[in-house]
């Protein structure tokens, strides 16, 4: 996607060791109208899977995957890393180390919105080690609900996302696919 | 509103000591289209505060917020409460109690994406006790812009939000008030 790549050209800052800053308009400051011009796009790449959901993790994956599920008519799910008050039981869990805090955190969804009768699209901002899209892969075998696709904004291929999701057997969509960060540049795959 | 009152009756629960249950549209899962027009309320209300910025804390605030950015047309900053590898630099904090959570929390914001220019209207989810928006206040007030207006989707009016931001002296707009939840009922203000 264009738009989005000149994005990450104009704006994007590469701070070394596969970290990519694109706080301006993904990750701290959002722009909206890029936003759902993100999300429409995705949404129209992997309508074809008939999703019933979403499903994300906070926090960065929440506005692209609220675009999408805008997009697609359908609701969307955020697993929570730290349950509030109103997650009072029903809950599932699954562990990952998070790319983009270098820590592990804990994913957790109530099986009272994510059901064996949801076929599921993840839509999360990133795919790099793809750690959190395994975690909630697994969150969605857990409840008996049917994985359907998997999209994001941006790829950054050399950390192995896809390859790691292989077993998932199911589409994956990026928006913007970065082939490698060498010597502190931004290539995108040809 | 009408159409939130509404979802609130019919799929909120008062779990007791205050604490309101929305998840299935608003603080797990979302309704897009739902999420859409109570951005667009917000956005109706408060346009004439002439904001250049919205204002949020992760998490639950990130979906009104983004909607009601979205209608009015310009961008969203979400405070981050755990600094990503990203955030190197440029932070201002602040610290509060958790309504939701139950602890203490810390906001962070970078002062690239919140400046002296920038007219900031505060959106949550949840206007209870105040002490997210407060917090997120004084990081306005830190970084030396400016205050316009606070709105909100669910007002808790017992709980004294309302009167612990009245220093603010800004506008304050939410979109269904709850007068009180004693015995397990949900009663909106008249």
């Amino acid at each position: 996607m264009q738009e989005l790549q000149d994005r990450i050209l104009n704006e994007g800052r590469n701070l070394g060791g596969g970290i990519l800053k694109v706080d301006s308009f993904l990750n701290h400051q959002i722009d909206p109208g890029l936003m759902t011009r993100l999300g429409a796009e995705l949404a129209r790449r992997l309508a074809y899977t008939r999703p019933t959901k979403v499903l994300t993790a906070e926090t960065s994956g929440i506005a692209p995957a609220l675009a999408t599920a805008a997009a697609l008519g359908i609701p969307v799910v955020f697993a929570r890393k730290s349950p509030p008050l109103t997650m009072d039981y029903t809950i599932v869990r699954e562990t990952c180390r998070s790319r983009t805090h270098d820590k592990m955190v804990e994913l957790m969804v109530s099986t009272e919105y994510l059901t064996p009768q949801d076929r599921v699209l993840i839509i999360d901002d990133f795919l790099a080690t793809a750690q959190t899209i395994n975690a909630l892969a697994r969150l969605v075998a857990k409840v008996n609900a049917t994985l359907v696709g998997i999209g994001t904004v941006i790829e950054k291929e050399f950390e192995l996302g896809r390859v790691n999701v292989k077993g998932l057997d199911v589409p994956i969509e990026s928006l913007a696919v970065i082939a490698n960060m060498d010597d502190g540049k931004i290539v995108f795959k040809a």
